[in-house]
C-alpha cells in the first residue's frame, strides 16, 4: 500500500485506473483536528485574490518539517530550517505572489519579520512560527503589506482547513485539502501548487495537521517516509523549487495513537495530496502514474520511474493519447546508469501489455488509444531482475503549461 | 575556442550573439571531399518523400563511430558496433519512417540485409557499410522494399552532400550539411534530426567526411574528442534516442594533414552543426546556449550547462522573452550534487548581468527583454569556484514541440 502499489493475478495487472490505489477512507469534506483553526486574506500582493495564510494550532505542537533540496533555497526555507530545530510550532504563516528567495541579508530578516508579526498576532514566539513564501524569485518580499495584513488574522480564525488552502492557491485552479481518520485522532493535509514546477508563482507547499499525541522526532521519521513515497516522487516538469516545503504539526488533543496505523493513513493522505497536485499541474489533462518493478534495487525503480513519468515525448505521447509505445523503452533506457536487460523488459499500458521481452508487441491500437485517452495513465515497467518498485506521478505535457510559463514575469 | 567560450574584459561579458563562436570559415555552399559520392531516392517507405540515402566513399576508407548511450539500442546500432570495429568503411546507408528498435533478431537480420543489399550495389563487403535507421520504434523494417530502392543507387552517386542530408531528413524543416578545409583536404559533415530528441521519426544522425589521410585509432579519439564537446552537449527535450549515430570517414585521397588543426577544424564544425540541429529543434524560434564557467569540475559545469538548456521554465521564458531570471538560480540549484556557493554565483542573459552573488540584480527590464527576443539566446552562469567551463546548446519550448509530439504514430 505504502508506494500505491498495483496488484497482479496470473499475471495479469490489475490496476484500478479511475481510483486512487489506496483503500484508506477520506472526509468527503475536509475538517481540522481540534485544536487547529486558519485564516486568510488579501494583503495587497495580488489585486484581488487572497494571499496570505495563518494557520494556528490553539497550543504548541510537536512538529517536523522536510525543505527543497534545491542549493539556492529561499529565505523561508533557510530560516525554517532553523526554526524546525526546536520541534515546536504553534503557526505557519505563508504569502503568494513572492517567493524571497535570490533576496540575500535582507531576504532573511524579511522572513524573521514575518514570523515575528505571526506571533505577535497570536500571542507566541516568532521561533514557533514557520514561515513559507512563494511566487517569483528574485524579489524583496513588501515585507510591510504582509505586517499590516497579519494584524487582525487572529480574530478571523476559522475551523476549516479549505479557508488556508484558498489562502496559499496561486496557479492552483481549486483550493486542496483532505482528511481522514486515525483512531481518535484526525489528520488534515492542505497543500498548493503543482509540485516540483516552479513556475508562474507555484512552489509546492505541504501543510498536515494533527490532534495525535506524537513527538518531533517520531513525527520526523513518519514525514521522511511518508514523503518519500509520495511528494518525492511527484514531478511536473523536473524543476525543482527554491521554496518547497512540507511540514507536520501534531498538537496531541486527540491523546496518542497506534504509530503503524498513523503511518499508513498519513502515507495514503500524502499519496493522495501528491496526485491531486499532479492532477492540478500546469495545463494538465491527465494524472499520469509510472510504476517500475522487478527492478535490481528501489534507487534503479526510482529513477526509472522518474525517468518515464519526466519524459517530454511519454507526456506528449499521453496528452495525444497516440500508443507510440516505443518510447516507453527509450525513457527505460536514457538511464544509463541503471541495471535493465532488454530480453526482461516488459510494459503495460493501464493494464494492457504494449511490450514483452524489449519487443513491441501487436496488440489492438484502438483498444490501448482508448486507455491513453482515459483520465489516469498508469505507465507499468517490469524490469524482471529483482523485487524492488516505486512509482512515480506526474501529469502530460500540453500548450497549456507553455502559455502559463512563456510570460508570468510580465502578467 | 574547442567549448565555444566567450571571452571577457574588465568584467564584460562579450558574446557575440548572432554568429556562431568560432572563427571557422565554412564552405557557402558544401562540397564533398575527393572520392566521397552520395544518393537518395524514395523507396515507399514514405508517401513521396525521400526515405533511402547512400553515402559512398570511391575507396575504403579508415573509420570511426560513436553511438547512442541508450540501453535499448536498435538494431542497426547494434549491427554497427560490431562493423565499426573493423576501423574501415567503404559506404553507409540510411533509412527514414521505421528505426529497426525492440524488434528482436529479426531486427538485426534485416540490418544485416540492408548492409548486404548496399554491398552488393556498390561491389564491397557488407562488413564494410554502416547501416542506420529512424523512425518509429517497434514496427519490423519492410526490408524488401529497402532492398529493391537501393538496387540501382551506385548509378546515381552525385558529389552533392545536400543530395544525401535530404536523404535522411525526417522532421528537420531543411537538409543540413556544411564544409570547411584542412590543409589540402576538406571535411563535410552531413546530419539530420533533432538531436537527443526521440520524436516523430527524428534521431541525430551525423556523418562526416574527408579525404584527409588518418589512422581508424587517430579518428576515433579526434571524433571522441569533438563530441564530446558538441552532439554529447545538445539537448533538445532530454530524450535521448534509441539510434544515435555519429560516424567519420577518411578516404586518404588529400594525404595527410596537420593533425592539431584537423581537430580544431573537426570540433568546430561539430559545435556548429549542433547549433543548426539545436536551431532546428522541433517546434524551436531560438537557439539556447548556455555556459557555465568557474566550476570546480569539468563535470559541474557540463551538468549545471545541462540543467539549464532542458529546465522547461528556462525554456518557456526564452520562449516569451520574458525576463524571470531567477529562474537560472533555481535550474543551478537543482544539480544537487555539484559544488555551488550562493554568494559566489553570478549570471547574464546575452552579456547582460542579472544575477551577482546569488541575488537579483536591478536591470532594465526592457533591455534585457529585447536580449531575450534574440534568435541566439546565450544564457551565462558564473559559479566562482574554479576553473573548468561547458557549453550546451538546446532551443526554446513552444506549442509545436507539443503538437507535433502528440500525434506523431497516427499521423
Amino acid at each position: 500500500m505504502s508506494s500505491g502499489a498495483a496488484s497482479r493475478t496470473n499475471g495479469i495487472l490489475l490496476i484500478p485506473t479511475s481510483e486512487p490505489r489506496t483503500a484508506m477512507k477520506f472526509d468527503d469534506r475536509p475538517v481540522f483536528p481540534r485544536g487547529f483553526r486558519c485564516a486568510s486574506t488579501n494583503c495587497g500582493l495580488k489585486p484581488d485574490a487572497k494571499d496570505l495564510a495563518l494557520f494556528v494550532s490553539d497550543r504548541d505542537a510537536a512538529a517536523a518539517a522536510v525543505f527543497t533540496r534545491n542549493l539556492f533555497p529561499g529565505a523561508p526555507v533557510i530560516l525554517g530550517r532553523e526554526t524546525i530545530r526546536g520541534g515546536t510550532l504553534r503557526a505557519i504563516v505563508a504569502n503568494s505572489k513572492c517567493s524571497n528567495v535570490a533576496t540575500g541579508p535582507v531576504g532573511i530578516e524579511n522572513a524573521r519579520r514575518m514570523a515575528a508579526a505571526a506571533a505577535r498576532e497570536i500571542g507566541s514566539a516568532a521561533e514557533r512560527v514557520l514561515v513559507s513564501s512563494t511566487g517569483v524569485i528574485g524579489v524583496q518580499l513588501p515585507i510591510e503589506k504582509i505586517e499590516r495584513g497579519i494584524v487582525g488574522l487572529a480574530a478571523k480564525l476559522q475551523p476549516d482547513p479549505m479557508v488556508g488552502a484558498e489562502g496559499i492557491m496561486t496557479t492552483d485552479t481549486h483550493p486542496k485539502a483532505l482528511s481522514a481518520r486515525v483512531g481518535d485522532a484526525t489528520i488534515t493535509w492542505v497543500a498548493k501548487g503543482s509540485g516540483m514546477i516552479e513556475p508562474n508563482m507555484a512552489t509546492m507547499l505541504a501543510y498536515i495537521f494533527t490532534d495525535a499525541q506524537l513527538d518531533a522526532p517520531a513525527l520526523d521519521a513518519m514525514l521522511r517516509s511518508a514523503v518519500h513515497v509520495s511528494f518525492n516522487m511527484l514531478s511536473v516538469d523536473t524543476d525543482t523549487s527554491t521554496s518547497d516545503t512540507c511540514a507536520i504539526l501534531a498538537n496531541g488533543l486527540a491523546g496518542r495513537v497506534d504509530e503503524k496505523a498513523f503511518l499508513e493513513t498519513l502515507t495514503a493522505g500524502c499519496i493522495k495530496m501528491t496526485e491531486t497536485l499532479a492532477r492540478d499541474g500546469e495545463g494538465a489533462k491527465h494524472l499520469l502514474r509510472t510504476t517500475v518493478r522487478g527492478a535490481g534495487s528501489e534507487d534503479d525503480a526510482r529513477k526509472v520511474a522518474k525517468s518515464l513519468v519526466n519524459s517530454p515525448l511519454i507526456k506528449t505521447m499521453v496528452h495525444g493519447a497516440d500508443p507510440n509505445v516505443g518510447r516507453l523503452l527509450m525513457a527505460v533506457g536514457k538511464v544509463f546508469d541503471v541495471n535493465v536487460r532488454a530480453a526482461a523488459t516488459d510494459a503495460w499500458i493501464n493494464g494492457h501489455a504494449v511490450v514483452k521481452g524489449g519487443e513491441r508487441l501487436s496488440f489492438d491500437e484502438a483498444t490501448v488509444r482508448a486507455a491513453l485517452a482515459n483520465e489516469v495513465v498508469d505507465l507499468e515497467v517490469a524490469l524482471g531482475l529483482g523485487t524492488s518498485s516505486a512509482t512515480a506521478y506526474g501529469c502530460d505535457l500540453t500548450a497549456g503549461y507553455i502559455e502559463e510559463n512563456a510570460a508570468y514575469y510580465s502578467s
